[in-house]
């Protein structure tokens, strides 16, 4: 069988690329994407299609296929970031083209104005974006001096016969994702079409999402490129709800205005729709999924409770989306609830199209047992890892090393069933008398408590114990009587072993967060520290 | 970017081998198989894997993983083939193991006895199947001398803990399947790990297939391995109801007895169970996937009015299985039912993860116009082509040009609205008068009349036009007056442009087919070459 070897016919390199001309096709006058009183088509969509980098708006829909398109490597840029950090990472990545929503105008501008003279500033073009009713000051839609035109100009002047140019190389980057990291200094995720292709493909078999769904964008595309559902929702012809911003109300709003059948948010969006008050059961169930942190088993209930059907998985920017899911069993469904909801905490197996994934002891280097119990670090391979961290060879051999494992960094358990389950990151491990002692877990106890808003664990250091949990909380606004310190303690030790319990509790107006709504520990780390050493008697 | 390249890490070898393991995890106490009143779970399946080629029982649906889990390439025998096409087979594939089935041993036992005396002969290895209670000769599924031992006790002898090997190279080669061909002699199509992975997550998405489906098996696994389901059932958990032989009966009774939701068929599998007197409407909706030849719209009617709901697709042994189906829009469902199953009975658009399909005019090499009438051979480009024909460099370089397709040989058009429409192989279309004439659109037309069972249409040599059409035709049972050729005539002249209705009418008992149940237009078309020129008079 020797002679035969790939050929043009049969090897065409792997891209999403082709969902959008086919979606065109076959989906053509189904609405795409849905803004305000604006309904594009599919077929519109595909000829839409230039480029741009900006919050969810069409726009930015768009630029999941435009940008590629050209052949150039989409880099999403977190609208939230500030003007230094935007300045750093267009610097990073030596952007050729910045596309800049109205409302960020000022903001990248400003991070133009940080470049060295000696660095070229690359041209902005502003998205105007007139059909926002919000925006009351017209004027920030109107191009000047810092912009050479504006995106709907560019649209009106393209081609339509432009036939998209496919990569000659499956392997060839398509992606440029810096990641937020919540301890460390940004790193430019960088992922090929091949890569793209198998994540997208893998989301839409493990979520078993239909044709023709109506997706509602409640999750940052800017964030891992909205886990790959931009293309994946052109690959099912999918409808599109765009919003600028959201909050509970406006979400329960698109979900009955427009039928909407899936979503995808972190936990906070589940808590910010299960607290709304007055918040009425949907007519018809939504699939919502959610990762970033394992959600907190009394979030889950009141979601659930509102017809929300849960899904919950795990991935990082390096892998291009969820790779890990918590595949749910019909036999689930007949578990008291507190139960139901702790095995829906835990992140599961690797998805469908994923390689393999493991926990790796870190003394031994050998698996750890299926227990349930014994620590270790979380690795993977497969078709969705990311090529590497752009001009980092050092960051990438790191985490990508020569036993062909990725090292996530997060630290997790096997269970007697085989489902992984995450116990913390590496760096927010707390070790307290030689015992490893999960942050996430001392947290997860606390968001039961009923006066709680938010539950951040971090180690404080101890002449004793050597570290001791110290947590940091925010309550919750509509509370006729806070709970004190001592409360708090007391109420961890009825649920928790003895080492486990905080010693040290600090409350918070609202706890520190990252651009992309990650608590920021390594902040509450240096408090905890400036704390001075805690003096806990031995127990 | 230049320095980020595929690693360990992120190129693991795509292969769909890997759906089982991850099944024995999350399905692993659901049912797998089901076989007369055997239920195996997905953990079982997982520990039972061992090599085996066979007709529809659960160690054929073993071989799909247990084959290539060993390293070695798995090659499905039609059991309905001939001894003397058995061996020619298992000589040019130099197969070093054979299983059979106790229902074809003799068959096996013959075809190995037509080895010249030089060359090896393979182990055979029996396929006891005690489960089967409609076997009254017990002595059949005893070893005799032509048998090693028997595929059960194979099984109890394996080792638990044996670890699958992974392929080192995902363009390794996994599956050959020799086509049945209906005009040729078969050729052996080589199918990668890469292709089939492909294919299989495609089969999963374009057909929306939900988690923990019921898959009954009325396609032979050995008619291109089922198109991809094998491994696409273990993707998504679902439990495979195994069948050794089935009729409209039986089919019935499986859907009730165990709930079928899906199942795939030629069109003669709808004919059947559209046909089955007294059958009752189903009490809830089975998908069923047909393909292999367009759908008559009579049949389609009556297969939908009974609660199937019909997709229709279009793929080859070449392809692993369906590559353009005819994706549904919604608003075609308030098209008149006639206009409804001619929606349908179009092949379609290619489906997500193929990347180009075209249709070529011969003459100038260009892309048709899509104007549903410019007849031309149908090209694909697509990462489940096969790697090409096993032994046989010029038949490969003569579908797979270097122009980067592979030419199917089959006769189609484009409508306006970028569908595709197969008019025919392109040995099977008639010129009359200089008229391409596709005989599939004259047999459609034979299948609207109630007295037609079963309709071919192939050329007959003509003094005057070249060729004039000619139709063999078989006629219903329970009839009570049957048409004469003049009554066929009158009816197509009625329904069809003049020089497309048959010149001759042949009534057959029954019209001869090939193994996998296509009708032999080659030997129809002998027979109409040996009644002579027709003798037509100008029009």
């Amino acid at each position: 069988m020797d002679e035969l070897k790939p050929c043009t016919a049969n090897s065409s390199p792997l891209t999403p690329l082709g969902f959008l001309e086919r979606a065109a096709t076959v989906y053509g006058d189904c609405p795409s994407i849905i803004y305000n009183n604006l309904i594009y088509t599919w077929s519109q969509t595909h000829r839409h299609v230039v480029s741009v980098v900006a919050p969810n708006i069409p726009a930015m829909y768009e630029a999941h296929f435009a940008i590629p398109f050209t052949g150039a490597i989409l880099n999403n840029i977190n609208t939230r970031l500030d003007a230094r950090t935007i300045s750093v990472l267009l610097q990073h990545s030596e952007s050729k083209l910045v596309l800049v929503d109205y409302q960020s105008r000022n903001l990248v501008v400003e991070a133009i104005s940080l470049f060295p003279s000696d660095i070229k500033c690359p041209p902005l073009v502003l998205i105007a974006d007139h059909t926002d009713h919000d925006n009351d000051n017209k004027s920030s839609q109107t191009v000047d001096s810092n912009f050479c035109c504006t995106y709907e100009s560019l649209v009106t002047k393209g081609d339509p016969n432009f036939k998209w140019i496919r990569p000659q190389n499956e392997w060839d980057p398509m992606i440029l994702n810096y990641t937020s990291g919540t301890t460390s200094s940004p790193k430019g995720v960088v992922h090929c079409h091949r890569g793209i292709f198998v994540m997208t493909v893998d989301s839409l078999i493990d979520w078993s999402i239909p044709k023709q769904p109506v997706y509602l964008w409640t999750l940052p595309m800017f964030h891992a490129n909205g886990w790959s559902y931009p293309w994946g929702m052109a690959a099912v012809g999918g409808t599109n709800v765009c919003l600028r911003k959201f909050d509970a109300a406006v979400i329960y709003i698109m979900i009955r205005q427009h039928g909407v059948t899936h979503m995808c948010g972190a936990p906070v969006v589940l808590n910010m729709i299960s607290n709304l008050p007055r918040s009425e059961p949907l007519r018809n169930p939504v699939h919502i999924l959610t990762a970033g942190a394992p959600p907190p088993a009394a979030v889950l209930f009141r979601t659930e409770s509102l017809g929300f059907l849960v899904s919950h998985g795990y991935g990082l920017t390096e892998t291009a989306g969820l790779v890990v899911s918590c595949a749910w069993k019909n036999k689930w469904n007949r578990l008291p609830a507190t139960e139901r909801a702790r095995m829906k905490s835990r992140q599961g197996v690797r998805t469908v199209c994923f390689t393999e994934i493991d926990v790796i002891d870190s003394e031994s280097g050998l698996s750890v047992s299926h227990d349930g119990a014994s620590l270790g670090e979380i690795v993977f391979r497969g078709g969705s890892m990311m090529l590497g961290y752009l001009k980092d060879p050092n960051g990438t051999r790191k985490c990508m090393k020569d036993d062909g494992w990725f090292y996530t960094g997060d630290v997790g358990v096997i269970h007697a069933d085989g489902y992984l389950e995450i116990k913390d990151r590496s760096k927010d491990v707390i070790i307290s008398g030689g015992e490893n002692l999960s942050s996430v877990e001392v947290e997860s106890v606390l968001y039961t408590n009923p006066a709680v808003n938010e539950a951040a664990v971090v180690a404080r250091p101890d002449e004793f114990w050597g570290e001791t949990p110290c947590a940091f909380l925010s309550l919750k606004a509509e509370l006729e009587k806070k709970p004190t310190e001592k409360e708090i303690i007391e109420y961890c030790r009825a649920r928790l072993p003895r080492y486990m319990v905080p010693k040290t509790v600090v409350f918070k107006e609202e706890l520190p967060k990252t651009s992309t709504g990650k608590i920021k520990k390594f902040e509450l780390r240096e408090m905890a520290k400036a704390m001075g050493k805690s003096k806990v008697s031995r127990m």
